[in-house]
């Protein structure tokens, strides 16, 4: 009889498809992932525990400089606090779906401070924003009959994931290409409803929409504009609003949608936007609609991390100050990255086993954990440590990391560029 | 400029399409949905707090029917101390998707618990159910070229669209159907790469799969097996490892899905089988890869959750013998319901409009909240009160809700079965 702490006896029935996946797992480039076991400790990070299978050599204790927790709202004491007072009054799960059982106060008192951040009518809470971007768009994108979406070459995968899912004609415009985007919604049927889509900060290239001409194009042949801010809320922009709230433009882009789980420091995705679009995704949403909502713990600790970012500019502050720090220094030392226009630092390697030595190096012998990002995340070929300083480093901090990278480069042997070439200049 | 708390300034491009959104939701058989916010009290459950919007009148406390924490370890205090001690150590959030930067301990150790639960070789976690079916499904249907899959008629929402994302060919079997599903088998290319896929306990109706003729045909046809067990899992089974354990044929099941956001009254999803499956979705599976990663302090609470329930016996032992009694007591008063198979009893009601009003009349004079269940859950014509009696639940709860729908079904004029057509006799 089965029962636990027993391996499968593998039926003949079983193995005869294993092969099919072991083969499709060696076929890969990376063969097995591994992922590296941390543990960022409250109170101390960017310190953080290293442990399980995947790291036998190097020191138990390290610096953490590619988490997404950029302002280390994580652990700040205020969402802590609001966290453990929610699992006290209200437990730890939200037990059914928003529609079944599974609405809490908190998730609604969470929704009303989204909306107000952004200064819309109404939020959504999913449970993560790859459900928000595949939930939302699939509706929005799938419900306007007809509907022609231009969408960035390099929109993360769950906006492409929720594309696809819509159905929609979709139409790629060059990666932050103004030009190439006007060419292509001035060739489309005037009359089609059009739906255009864009982050604010590209998350694998730190760089920046150009959100002032999107809008400027979206208004004169009448798109309806969705943008992603999850590398920006909480970053940038008055009370953390993102980069078109930076750039006075919020009000231009008819949805903003973002994430908890980056400056806000806790999990779950969002959107906001006008009422009718709100509804029409909550009463449609596939992702929405057949999961258990976040719980209300998670959500309740999410929305202190709102509020003490609407008010408090240090964070912000701290970040920019080290991001532009290390930018500086790359410069300085001619290590190439894509962009300085953000605290999202790609450190340009572009090729998959220096990366991975790289990233072993840094983590073995100077404590400093940045994961070597490849295929499918980047394509094959632009291989980047990212690195993202954040408010819970210090300058001195900066400069450590700066001279490990410096040391670990030297000792890969790799070009580096003329030290007014490697990026360009603030 | 933009900023916190002021509404939308409606420019002309977004009000041209607001108004088809508006009509898309007037257009809706339910129109706007009002979702009824609840607080779930820790240590008191199934008793809650009423607030929020869509109620005024009616008590301010109410008793929970249709929550999915049928066991109540979302307030068991083991979770909670276990949640609660994560948040201090590890914080709120995991900072990053578990290839960068957002494994932690415990998500290891959670995966193992599941993986020793089923007596697989490994596990994966997923932020929720939905995105456990959608990722996991469009990877192995996805990726086995020539694949054709077999799925129940009444299949959830997640395995529909992961199976849709798969892109892989798919033939529709009636619910719990044997004698069809061999049909279509029989009917199907002999070399071609099957899968059959199933859950145990259908959440709608609360009715059990054929698990051992399911297994039987996939044995005799050379297919692969895919089992949803998240109405199963922590409640059925030896250590609430689910229904095809209780039956003894867990090893027959090439993957288990199952749930941390019901029976273990956490969140998240995850899948349990071989290891070359799990690792081909773990390096393939978008929903996986492209997201964060679950807080760990949740997984430390899902972790002793499950711990808990695969040594006591108390909690299934109540479940059951709640959903026993009420199965009865429904049968002797003549009010139909689906199945008596499981904890689910799904009342018969069968009319969208009287389904609505006795829940709000149930809320309302009886401080008892089950929530109507329409379409797109369920099918129009086929509208239900899902009762969840739970663990936390006593005989009198049972004999008492029962007494209150008795009267509701009186105040509605709704008719009756005669008592022996009820349901199914045990």
């Amino acid at each position: 009889m089965a029962s636990g702490g027993l391996k499968t006896k593998r039926v003949d029935v079983t193995t005869q498809y294993l092969d099919l996946f072991a083969n499709l797992i060696e076929g890969s480039d990376g063969g097995k992932r591994e992922f590296l076991e941390i543990g960022r400790l409250a109170g101390n990070f960017p310190a953080a525990s290293l442990g399980g299978s995947g790291h036998v050599a190097g020191p138990d204790s390290i610096s953490v400089w590619c988490s997404n927790d950029y302002l280390g709202m994580g652990q700040h004491p205020a969402v802590l606090e609001a966290v453990k007072d929610a699992v006290d009054k209200y437990g730890a799960g939200a037990g059914g779906s928003r529609n079944i059982g599974g609405t809490n106060h908190y998730h609604v008192l969470l929704e009303n401070e989204l909306a107000a951040l952004h200064g819309k009518d109404d939020a959504l809470l999913f449970t993560s924003g790859y459900t928000a971007n595949d939930g939302a768009l699939s509706v929005i994108a799938g419900r306007m009959e007809g509907c022609i979406v231009f969408s960035d070459a390099l929109n993360h995968a769950s906006i492409i994931d929720g594309l696809r899912h819509s159905r929609a004609q979709k139409q790629i415009f060059r990666h932050n290409d103004p030009a190439h985007l006007e060419e292509l919604i001035a060739a489309a049927d005037p009359d089609a409803p059009k739906l255009i889509v864009a982050e604010s900060v590209y998350s694998m290239n730190g760089d920046i929409a150009p959100l002032a001409e999107l809008s400027d194009i979206a208004k004169r042949h009448g798109a309806m504009t969705y943008l992603d801010e999850v590398h920006a809320v909480g970053m940038y922009g008055p009370q953390g609003a993102g980069i078109a709230a930076r750039d006075g433009i919020a009000d231009d882009f008819t949805v903003i949608m973002g994430t908890l789980a980056k400056g806000f420091g806790t999990t779950g995705g969002y959107i906001a936007g006008p009422a009718e679009v709100i509804e029409a995704v909550r009463m449609f949403s596939r992702s929405f609609i057949f999961t258990t909502a976040l719980p209300p713990a998670l959500a309740a600790g999410a929305t202190a991390a709102v509020r003490h970012l609407r008010t408090s500019e240090a964070e912000r502050e701290q970040l920019w100050s080290n991001a532009q720090l290390m930018h500086r220094l790359l410069n300085e030392r001619g290590i190439p990255f894509i962009s300085d226009q953000t605290h999202i630092v790609s450190v340009l390697v572009r090729d998959e086993a220096v990366c991975k030595r790289m990233s072993t190096l840094l983590l073995d012998q100077h404590g400093i954990y940045v994961q070597a990002i490849n295929a499918p995340s980047v394509r094959v070929g632009e291989e980047i440590l990212r690195v993202a300083p954040g408010a819970v480093h210090t300058a001195d901090d900066v400069h450590g990391f700066v001279d490990a990278l410096d040391q670990v480069w030297k000792e890969t042997g790799h070009p580096r560029m003329p030290a007014t070439q490697a990026a360009p200049a603030h």
